[in-house]
């Protein structure tokens, strides 16, 4: 029942110390300096290896509905697989649509999720619906149901869309209940005259995808809304998968100003591009279909958002983890990219994805740390119990071993997907030892935990709203 | 048959020079250094006076409806009202409305100004609905009409307004025709949301038309139209009555990237305020009720304006003259100020106005001239033809005397309008003689023309479009 | 030998958590979640206080020469008061004027602390003389010293001011040893006409110190500054005593950027103004004579500065602790202001004065550590050894009582000045008790700690540099 | 005595309009619509050709003293070269140097000017010791010499260099009398550093000079001088042969603020590179050794500067003309860079090479006019005497063929150069015919004027100038 990590290098979020950390049951009892532990637990040696706090996936989609199919993860597969990669919390994103009531959204996601999570996870809130009903219900599920951020949509009019004063009122509902409202920011109208004169042309490839949806329109929405949070009083407001450098430009302009204004970006728009992804030959471009889409590389797109992390305008790295097969699920989109479901499947691979950021000299383990596991669970309300190594912190721990070695593919990985985005890519490091509330559920990549043993996390509001 | 102005000091947009200008017929035959010109022509004497193009106003609305009531000046009184105060030319909007035929509109404003005009005058487009067929009349009125530029409204939603997969589409065949896309940009829907919350709280009197219309849904709509117009490969925009701070930022940014993005502004909101003006005791504040509003003498929109003319980052000086009497239609929104006709009638008063900041040191003298003639002529397609003082001009000409005096009041102006905006102003100059094609049409306030002698002015692409 | 701090709020620059704190000799042997640690050890009851890492001020010249007198406190004085305001340590500046050997200055300053300093204490070096013989002593006190920042002034000419060509020399250095420059950046030979000018005037009241050092001058040397380290491959630079709000700019885009640039800031310019003391009547605006002056209360300096440290372009607050005596000091420069000299006494009242901007709202618990302890620690290579609550850090602790109530004075402060420069201020928190290396040294108030027990730091680089 | 030009179009700073131009004695008497000008007068057809205003070269050094040799071209040869290329009007610079007396230097210049000059010249001063002295005489110069503007330089440390306090005080003279400042910004003696160092490993090739003279040094120089010209009351500021992206937005930053900042680019920058040029093989890259340097072909700045000359950030283009010959002069640079001559030679080709930009898309007409005629003379005092056609104007007039062809060699020129910097460089277009003060000087190319037939210009203060 006590468990001592011992030898390693706690990474914090202002730098690495050594330290030796007990668990006792499912939390940090107490940190030590090296030798200064009593003798008698279970000794994990974590000797040449960083001690992190379990990465926390503040984006996914698992077996989400999309274009008549389901994203291809269940809570089950997909959590199991973040697990392995050293993922220990997810935010998924429970639905409401046009017409719906919100309450039932959520509880249609809490009857997936009952059972089958292997690590824990709280839910983000879609509402695809801003009307009086569904604002009144905002506020119960801040009250009453750890629900304190809310998502809206300025793309795909007709299925979640808001239009510009919907998304005001549900800002002045964020502003007024402390919410913090996650904005997917592409202008929807405009794409889809792009989308329509692109397949009269016969532009029917998936680099047609990327081709209709250009940084301007991500750039344009990224601005209105922040436009529209600064009338709903500085409505704190989080950008979700961002992906070109204009949208970032707004992004720092408001950050500038000290607003509340956060933003995310995913693994695929650091290391993913429009050319060779997306526009692969043939249909294989397919696998890389999602929105925000992968941007060009003869632009700085990628070098801009990981200096975005360096200088904090970009908080928190997520998947948008929203995984679909080629067979019978990207197919639907053959001769019509317009049709192909939009996602990818990374969140078995964002911790050593972004590690390799810091091998590459373009994080430092500090930032890393900051940007997978403690930010997000600052900006989401699950701090200090997730996203630190602290006493009295849950026992979510990651061991990551800088000499190991990862190579991804699809015959190894453990999602649910007939592909792997991330096909072949080697990361010179390795994910060691995974701990969720103080059990090891998986040591060098063998899985040792079970579905169910996951439980919801209900939110507090953000740290970060002044 | 033939007349020369002689003694006066010509205004050019470089500067001053002495000059005499020779008229023969409707267009200027000559200029000649000071007392080269020969003996014969009937002499106007120009001595003191400053000899400058005839004004030219880009944005008017004579007899314009408007919920449920028409602008109170019609083609006969506007025309007459803007000739006497040292405009020669107007351009005027004709509409379509949604589900009209656009020719069917220009058709009306046709008939509405034959044989009423007083002096010349164009046409905008405004497409109330752009849809396949109102695009493709778009060609044609470029081709045939001499119509080259269109507006459409991101406000008033259900009435002018598009969304922005119709504006983008708009903005696509403007860039292929070479038509200029003029836009009023203000974020409608979110505005709607404001003003809806702001009745139910009681809040009816005029200023909250101004309070519910906040500046950064200008700027935001301002930004967004840009956005809009660099995805259609830069088609050329106009941004029509821009009336704050935050708008005009963006307006600079585009331009400091030398986008072909250009904008107006008006007197009112150089010079009038929201809390003097529109929120004046009672019901009187409806008097200025306009869209875009007039914004707070607390925040530097004033100056910035001013120093946006000066910089050529507002690049016009336009009335947007719709008027509405007190009595009957201003009252109309009495207990509820979205009822308010938007509108403020300056269309005589306008040359004055911006004199005043030459007198001011606001502006330079050429500088005057150019916001108010030379410039409109050349964003319109009417240079050399209007807004020159050269050989081969229209002899549209003003003679402005330096030492005059002005003061403006409703028992003076000869707009149809029962009170003014402006009552008890008073300039350091004065309109002292207008020519339109040759003829004297006013001296020292004596209108001398007649309805009818104004003729339509087909218009050629812009000049300003590289 | 064996203490535990508990029952107490860690602050974490990531946000507060419950723990206890276990001191084993000079340093923290663990942090236990409240309840686990074992019992034994001394008790010291931190109940309702924050426990926060003894505060770094990373600014301060005690015993200074300075026009002909030297800085009130002594390090003895100096540290002594800072001990009991819950600063731990101290950085000071040893200085090398023109044509001394920087070694030898060096040695004066290890003369100067040996058996004097309270607190543990390291050295930054002003080169006063950038030649090859000091550009090579360089390397050998980054190497061999411990001493990693280097001072260069671009003010004050003829005293220790450098030219662009000797300020870029020394930052080609800092390039190669990884050392950091730390600029004083004001436009001295442009001051120096400013100041003449003045005085020929009859201008010789303190408040012309602030009037002939305006912003501009200051926002220019910092723009100069950061091109040169630009030239320099990226230098890493560090603006010292930040105090308005074009100079903030400055920083800003370059930190927008990506660059090594960092700012700090003090007290005084979060707080005090040009008018309010500066300007007080008579001869008593000397009492605030420092370099950078205050600035005007009618511009947004301080609520820019403010802003600056939330958004992270503001780096540290230091003092810059220079205190004179209002007696034979200041009172040099009665009837010439440019005689006063420079400097304002802080060093006891930094934890305090900023602990009230948490009070105001205006930073959060986690930035207010950060400022004061964490950044200056990491920014300066004394990192994870002080600046943080570790296992194995120094137990340099302060416990913080929000409860408290502090009323600073001359008549209770304990620094050498005849006089506050906070006289009458009240803050709503008080130092509660603070250990430096484990020993309680100050309690309520009262000190017991001893002369000397202060060591020197070496330090390593900064561990912000990329 | 009489002349008309007839049949061409005339080409204003708003626009091209047909009209014949009445030619009496020296100065223009008439401006005729097509045709209606009386019969009489000796006639040139200018019949597809366009009439435009002499143009203007502000900036040239006819036999300047640099490093012991002298610009090889004397006032008479380079202004006969001038005036064939279209050029009909020079400012020079007259200097003073550190110790002399500037009325003395002005005197030199005089007397080098008198009988020589084929075409009218004005002279700006450079003051090279800024002292009470100097700047008494500034303002005799204004008042009574027609010398308006004055040069400092930024550069060049130990000849003409001023340091920040020299600048200051000057600056704020010119505030008060009106005078322009005219800047050579660049950091000499952060440059001086570089160049020292450059030689000693042994980089002593012509490219080296570009290389040691980064853009961020003339950046921070630009910015600095406009910090220090806004310390001075928004003293009137002008940068001279701007050459570089990062300078061009300093200038551009201020201007968006309305400030009184205006600057200068030349042909150079607008066409010729660091690598293909300066980095000519061998020794031949001395041809192209001029400060400010050519820049690099891998960065944006000539797209840059030809956006500025749209935007009006760039306001003039100039010369800088300072010829050398390779042989005795630029060889005085071999083995070591720093000490060949500074200039480039194209005082003959300037009007031509602009006019490139209008057939390659890159001005329009009415831009080029502005840039090489008009604005000049607003610029510096001589409007509307020189820069535009206008009744009572100097008949200072080009008739520019759109149809010729012009291709430059050193066979050819009539610079005393013995190489061209744009040998075997082809125009779309050529100057016709070269009326200065109403005689024709240059007839396709044939040159008939003669020397001392130039006056000197007297300048008034700039009209830009608020």
């Amino acid at each position: 029942m006590s468990t001592l990590i011992k030898g390693g290098t706690v990474i914090g979020t202002t730098g690495p110390y050594a330290a030796d950390v007990l668990i006792e049951g499912e939390t940090i009892a107490a940190i030590f300096a090296p030798g200064r532990a009593p003798e008698g637990p279970e000794i994990i040696d974590a000797t040449g290896k960083y001690v992190i706090p379990g990465a926390i996936d503040a984006h996914t989609h698992m077996q989400m509905p999309f274009g008549g199919t389901e994203a291809s993860d269940t809570f089950d597969t997909g959590t199991k697989a973040a697990a392995i990669g050293g993922t220990t919390t997810i935010i998924d994103f429970a639905i409401q649509r046009y017409g719906e009531v919100v309450q039932d959204g959520l509880a249609a996601w809490h009857a997936k999720t009952a059972g089958t999570c292997h690590i824990d996870y709280g839910f983000h809130m879609i509402v695809g619906g801003v009307d009086d009903e569904s604002l009144k219900a905002m506020d119960q599920l801040v009250t009453s149901e750890g629900i304190t951020s809310f998502k809206l949509f300025m793309a795909y009019p007709g299925v979640f869309y808001s239009d510009d004063g919907q998304i005001l009122r549900a800002m002045q509902k964020a502003r007024d209940n402390g919410a913090l409202i996650m904005m997917h920011a592409e202008n929807g109208p405009a794409i889809d005259v792009l989308v329509k004169q692109a397949l009269e042309r016969g532009e029917t490839d998936p680099i047609h995808h990327g081709i209709t949806r250009p940084q301007e329109l991500e750039a344009e929405a990224t601005s209105r809304a922040i436009w529209l949070a600064s009338v709903a009083a500085d409505c704190p407001l989080y950008i979700v998968h961002l992906s070109a450098s204009k949208a970032l430009e707004q992004v720092k302009a408001a950050r500038d100003l000290g607003r509340n204004v956060f933003a995310e970006t995913c693994p695929q728009y650091l290391y993913l591009t429009l050319e060779d992804q997306l526009g692969a030959p043939g249909f294989d471009g397919a696998k890389w279909v999602c929105s925000t889409p992968l941007r060009s590389k003869h632009e700085s797109h990628r070098a801009d958002l990981w200096q975005g992390l360096r200088t904090n305008d970009l908080s928190v790295v997520s998947t948008d983890h929203c995984p679909f097969c080629m067979k019978d699920q990207k197919e639907m989109g053959l001769g019509d990219f317009s049709k192909i479901p939009n996602g990818i499947g990374s969140v078995e691979h964002r911790v050593d994805l972004l590690y390799q950021g810091v091998v590459d000299g373009k994080l430092s383990l500090a930032r890393w740390v900051e940007t997978i596991a403690t930010t997000p669970a600052r900006m989401f309300g699950m701090y200090p119990r997730k996203g630190i190594i602290a006493p009295g912190s849950d026992a979510d721990i990651v061991l990551y071993d800088p000499n190991g070695r990862t190579r991804i593919s699809v015959d190894t990985h453990h999602m649910n997907m007939d592909y792997s985005a991330w096909e072949g890519w080697e990361i010179d490091g390795r994910v060691d030892t995974v701990l969720s509330r103080g059990e090891v559920i998986s040591r060098n990549g063998e899985y040792t935990g079970r579905a169910g043993r996951g439980k919801y996390v209900p939110r507090a509001l953000s740290d970060y709203l002044v």
